[in-house]
Parts: C-alpha cells; sequence; structure tokens
C-alpha cells in the first residue's frame, strides 16, 4: 500500500459561548489543521492537531510543504521506520528554520505523524491501541526519533523498558473491559460564572464523573471562591485538578499556590511559562507537597526531558498534536516510564487519539492508570466520538485512531 | 504620526553556491519576511526575520494577522509603552496557541516590532543607535515586557542598571568613531572545500578581519582538519569560532569538542539541541575551560533566563529576527549585564540592525566590545549595506535601522 496524495482541510468550530475559555484564550475557535493521506487502494488516514482558529490555515499550508515528501512512500516500510522518517521531516533543511520542533511546523508535523498512524492502523484494520500492542519491543522502538536523548535513553533502553513491562501486561489489559477513566474538564472554563459551574459540575457527577478540572490564572480571590464551589460541589472525596494556563509570574505563583491549597488540589496545571524550567523547578520546591502538572505547551520531547531532568513535575501532559504526533507523544511516554511520573495527556484532540495511547501506555508500558481529559464539545463532529459513561472512556473499536470528521 | 497602513513582502535571494550552508541547512535561500509600515505623513519603516525561504510566506501571513493591531496607533504613543504593546501582540488570544512565544508566530511579531523601531528612529530622523541612546533609563525599561522575568529582573533593576551604567558612558561613546569590530562568518561555510576556505581566509586577513568562524557538526575527522587549515592559515594570533549547528548530541558533543579543543577556539557554538538546557551545562561542566555560545535558535528571553541561571553559556548570542524584535533583544541584553556574560550577536539581519544594537549595547549596558558577526551575502539588496572595513563596522549615520531593501 502507497501513499498516493496528501490534502489538507481546515476544519473550524464555533462553540457555545464561555466554553474553552482559560485565563489567556479568551474566545477559541476550536479548530483542525488536517492531513488527510489517501492510499492508492482509497484508503483514507486523517491526522488532527488543534488552533484556536486563527492561523489554522498557516498550519495546514506547512502541512502541504512538509507532506509532499511522503507522497509514493510505501506504508508499511514507511512504519517499520517511522522515528527515522519523522527526522528527516523534522530535520527539513529549509523549514527547520522556522522551529526547530516547536510552533506552526512542529504542529503540522503532528498532524502529517498522526495521519500516517491513522493510515497504518485502519489498513491492519485494527484500532490504533490495538496496531500498537501487536508491535514488539524493537518494532516499537523504530517508531521513535530518539535523538537528542541519548544522554538519559537510548534505543537499547527504550527495548528494555518495553520488554521489563511484558510482566503485568496481560493483568493491565483488564483496563480494555473496564474502560479508561476520564476527568471533566468542561465544567471550569474561565467563563462560565458560580453558577453555571455549580450546575456543570452536578451534572457530571450525575454522570459519573469523580475528577473535575477549574480554570484558575485570574484574579487571586476570584479564583480562590470558584476552587471552594468546586470542592463544595465535587465533595470531600472528588479529585480537583486547577489550570492557571501560564498566567502567573514566578512570585504570584507561589502565592497563589499556597492560598490554593486550601481546596487539596490533585495538582495545578501551567503555573507559569511552559519553556520556564527552572521557574517550574523552584516553585516545586516552594509549595510542596503540592504537584505540578505541565505539558499542553511543551512543544518536544527535549523540553520534557529538561523538565524531568530538573524533577520539576509530577504529571506529565504530553499532547500529540502538540509534540510531533503519536511517535513523540511515545516517545515521551517512555521518559515518563524511566522516571516515573505519570503520565496524563492534555487532549486537543478531544481524547480521540489520546484514549487509544492511555490503553497503549498503561498496557505496554505499565504506566499508572490515572485519568484521561474529557472535553466534549466536538463530539458531533467526529464519526466515531469517544463512548464516555459512567466516567470512564468506553475502548474504541473501530480501525485507525478515531480521528475522522464528518 | 499614526501608523496608517501594514504590508509584507516576501523577499527571496539565492545565494552563491555553498555561501550559507551549515551541518543541517544545507540548501538555504535568504529571505526576509519583510513588515512594511506606512505613517500618515508617509514614512516607511521596514522589519526585517530572516527565514531559508520555504515558509517565508508563513511569517508573512502570521505578520499581517497580527500587525492589523497596530494601525492607527499614533506612534510615539505606541513606543513610549512599547513593552506593554508587545506583551499584547504576544499574548494574542488566538494566535498566542500557535507558539507560544516560539515560532513562525513569535518571527512574525520581530518583524512588526522591528518595523515599528525602524519607523520610530526615522521618525526622530536619529540612527537607531542614537535613537535608544538619546532615551532615558525609565524610557527605555518601557520599551521592555518583562513578564515572566520577574523572579531575576524587574524594571527597578533594569532602570537601576541602566543608570549604574551612565558612569564610563561617554569614554564606551569613542567606539562611534572607531567602529564596531567584526568577525568573519563567510569564510567557512560548511559547503567550502578546504581550498576554498583557505582562499577565502587569506582575503578576510587581508580585509583586515582577525576573527573567524569555521562551521562544523559533520564527519569529526573531517571537521578537525578543516579547524586546523583555519588555524594555520589564520595564524596562531587569530581568533577562531567553531559552529555545530545543533548536530551533536550530549556524547557526541563532549568527543567533539574535546577533539576540536586543540585548535584553541573562543567559543564552540550550538554544540547541541537548542532547547537542551540541561546537556549545555552538563557540556560547560566536562569540556571546561571551553566556552559555549548559544542564541541563533533560542525563541524568547525565558529560554534565555534559563540558560544564564543554568550557568550553561559563556557567550549570548540573541537574534532580533529570531527574539520577537529588537524590544526582547534589549531585555536579553539586559540579563547579559545582570549575569555578567557578553552578549555577541547572530545575525540573522546580515548585520544590518545588530550593527546599531551592538552599539547601544556598548555604550549604554557597558557591555564589552567584543565583536560582531559579518555576512555580506546579501549587501547588494539594501539601500545602504552596513559599511565594514578595515574588519569594523563604521557607524550607519542614515536615520532609522539600516533594514530598507531595494
Amino acid at each position: 500500500m502507497h501513499i498516493q496524495k496528501v490534502a489538507t482541510r481546515d476544519a473550524r468550530y464555533e462553540l457555545e459561548a464561555g466554553a474553552g475559555t482559560d485565563a489567556v484564550h479568551s474566545a477559541p475557535i476550536y479548530s483542525f489543521a488536517v492531513s488527510q493521506l489517501t492510499s492508492d487502494s482509497g484508503l483514507q488516514g486523517t491526522g488532527l492537531v488543534l488552533t484556536l482558529g486563527q492561523g489554522n490555515e498557516l498550519v495546514c499550508s506547512a502541512i502541504e510543504m512538509l507532506a509532499e515528501q511522503l507522497v509514493g512512500r510505501e506504508l508499511e516500510e514507511l512504519m517499520a521506520n517511522f522515528g527515522e522518517a519523522f527526522r528527516v521531516l523534522a530535520d527539513h533543511p529549509k523549514l527547520r528554520w522556522l522551529g526547530p520542533h516547536k510552533g506552526v511546523v512542529h504542529l503540522a508535523l503532528a498532524s502529517i505523524t498522526n495521519a500516517c498512524f491513522d493510515l497504518w492502523a485502519k489498513s491492519r484494520k485494527q484500532p490504533l491501541w490495538n496496531a500498537l500492542l501487536s508491535l514488539n519491543a524493537a518494532e516499537i522502538a523504530n517508531l521513535l526519533d530518539l535523538s537528542y536523548l541519548e544522554d538519559v535513553i537510548d534505543r537499547q533502553q527504550v527495548v528494555a523498558i518495553l520488554e521489563e513491562k511484558l510482566a503485568g501486561r496481560e493483568m493491565r489489559s483488564s483496563i480494555l473491559k473496564t474502560g479508561y477513566p476520564g476527568y471533566d474538564t468542561s465544567v471550569g472554563w474561565y467563563g462560565y460564572d458560580d453558577r453555571r459551574l455549580s450546575e456543570n459540575l452536578r451534572r457530571s457527577v450525575d454522570q459519573g464523573f469523580t475528577a473535575f478540572k477549574l480554570k484558575v490564572g485570574g484574579a487571586l480571590d476570584v479564583d480562590v471562591r470558584r476552587a471552594h464551589v468546586l470542592r463544595e460541589v465535587a465533595g470531600p472525596g472528588a479529585t480537583i485538578m486547577l489550570d492557571a494556563n501560564q498566567q502567573w509570574s514566578l512570585p504570584k505563583a507561589i502565592t497563589a499556590c499556597r492560598e490554593l491549597a486550601s481546596v487539596r488540589p490533585y495538582w495545578i496545571e501551567e503555573p507559569t511559562h511552559p519553556d520556564d524550567i527552572v521557574a517550574h523547578t523552584k516553585l516545586a520546591a516552594e509549595i510542596e507537597p503540592l504537584s505540578i502538572a505541565i505539558g499542553e505547551h511543551v512543544p518536544n520531547r527535549v523540553v520534557f526531558k529538561n523538565y524531568l531532568e530538573a524533577g520539576a513535575v509530577k504529571f506529565l501532559q504530553p499532547d500529540c498534536t502538540r509534540l510531533g504526533g503519536v511517535s513523540e507523544f511515545l516517545t515521551v511516554s517512555l521518559l515518563g516510564c524511566k522516571y516515573n511520573v505519570p503520565v496524563v495527556p492534555h487532549v486537543g484532540d478531544m481524547g480521540q487519539i489520546h484514549q487509544h495511547l492511555a490503553l497503549f501506555n498503561h498496557i505496554a508500558l505499565g504506566l499508572p492508570e490515572v485519568f484521561l481529559e474529557h472535553i466534549p464539545h466536538l463530539r458531533s463532529h467526529f464519526v466515531t466520538p469517544a463512548s464516555v459513561s459512567g466516567g470512564r472512556y468506553r475502548t474504541p473499536q473501530e480501525p485507525g485512531s478515531s480521528s475522522d470528521l464528518l
């Protein structure tokens, strides 16, 4: 099977008032820069990355520039050594200057990578989680570009981790039956008032969720009040996460985290600038035992490596629509294994692809079952929207990565 | 004076064979994504950022999206508080997602910022270096977005540094007469063979240069041979710099630097991935007393802050066509002051703007006179190409930032 054609689609979706808002992204239009690969047999692979509307066309243009070199490639041969193909794309001698490995060109690479994995899983007639689980350790390692990680992990160590984790794999596969737990982000957008927040929470609790996220990062007294509303309505046993979306300076973050500690957050997410490894390290020491989660805006595996080496974060939130796609997500997940830090994806794909990756991560890498972010706003636009019931993602059975849009 | 119109220009220039090549950028087409601001009085401000050709149009598109909010702004009012305007542009609620503060959107911001400074200096009928030197400490501080630096430097400290450096300013102003020293990068592009390298070097020495850069980052034996050619032809007293353009892993960098130490390089530039602060820190310890220089691909002030806090580098190479323009360049220069690390710009602008900034940095910030990179390939395309003679940049006298293209 060969890749015969690459096309893009600029898909933008208006949200209802307040949905998707946080302390910095005040008027998002959830949009996907979509890569569409067509094989010579007519099979279609779909790859997604999220943007907030404006500029989505820039990512689509970059996809076209980067992906042309995939046309004519035999699919199994490409995927048998995808790590090398990824590296060549990421180091495009002209486009690399626009990153490197970050920003528009890296988002474009993510979309392309995700389309390759979708097409490949479909060609094998397996859901992505199962296609990945079918590979042996060496085959998984071949998917990955491990360059610039050599000082902490190499191919041999990746294979060793994967083989070591074969133990217990069958037991962990029971997650396929129970479904992977979800947490609800859509209760507490920044644009929702206290009443809306409470209503959303009650509905979410009724739906079976036990973990919830609230957007903070504005006036501290307002943040604290809203956090207490969340804690009261959700109850003392609920798991609650607070997300500042990078809006604090380090001094402000220290103050804010200490104040917000009273609601016992499971983590504080993106307290300050996502490039500021030193600030996160200092903050972690100041606010112990509070945990920091970060990843939504960490551009690549190299920066994740730096966060892990610094011991700055207790939860990794890689996103295969921010990193260079499924394969770099898996690379970061292996770093999580190595440093013993749980991987709890941010879901720019609305959880469609990450539901597959969370299953793989738990079963094959032995990463702990935490929960997967759930954002339902785009459900009606997917061919096979994630099925979430009783607060759990039900294991997807259709071939591919559940990325096809209507 | 008001900004009446924003336009862009996608300017691309073919280079002669081998020129501009390094270990990763094998076939550059030097290109500028140009911002053109027109005032209601008909004055034109030009802002540049460099790309390597493909994708230059993405930056131009992003400029149009970002810059529209400047139309109608009064120029002196805008520049009196440019730091705040910069922050608003950098945190555009939709386009920020494509960075943040890196990649295509940040390059676009750089081009816009540079156009604002060019227009402003022209409106004052002063060369940019002089327009900047005419400002007092508070006015300089107002140009800067210091957000996310609060833990190491704030407005008050910026003002204090500037006022402290008033001492000696008159003496340092003698640089205006002698001209700022240059170093020659164009002798040793990666695509030049040993013979070409030697010829270039001899010509450069004849022109008065005493400092030279060589591209390395390929097969180590070839790198070592070429470095020895450079040292022999340039002579024992010459200053030579080696630039690996990010092509080494950390283990490879350690080996390569130790081998290359025999030619006594003044610095090793971009030994590994520009996001890898920890690797640079480890490398610095391993190769002492060799110095590391980095900056060409460091996307913003936050990452520079991290490099400085880690003590990883001995020379900063910020580039106002990579950072968000002149103002973020000045912010990084102030960080250089604070940490006592010399600032030796990378010149994506071919030195046209940086010749102004190097003068300001030395005179107003008291940063040491080192030398400014010189790359002559685009000389014929500028209205007022930098005048370099006897190995020194001659102080530009025309109003503005010397950015206008033919």
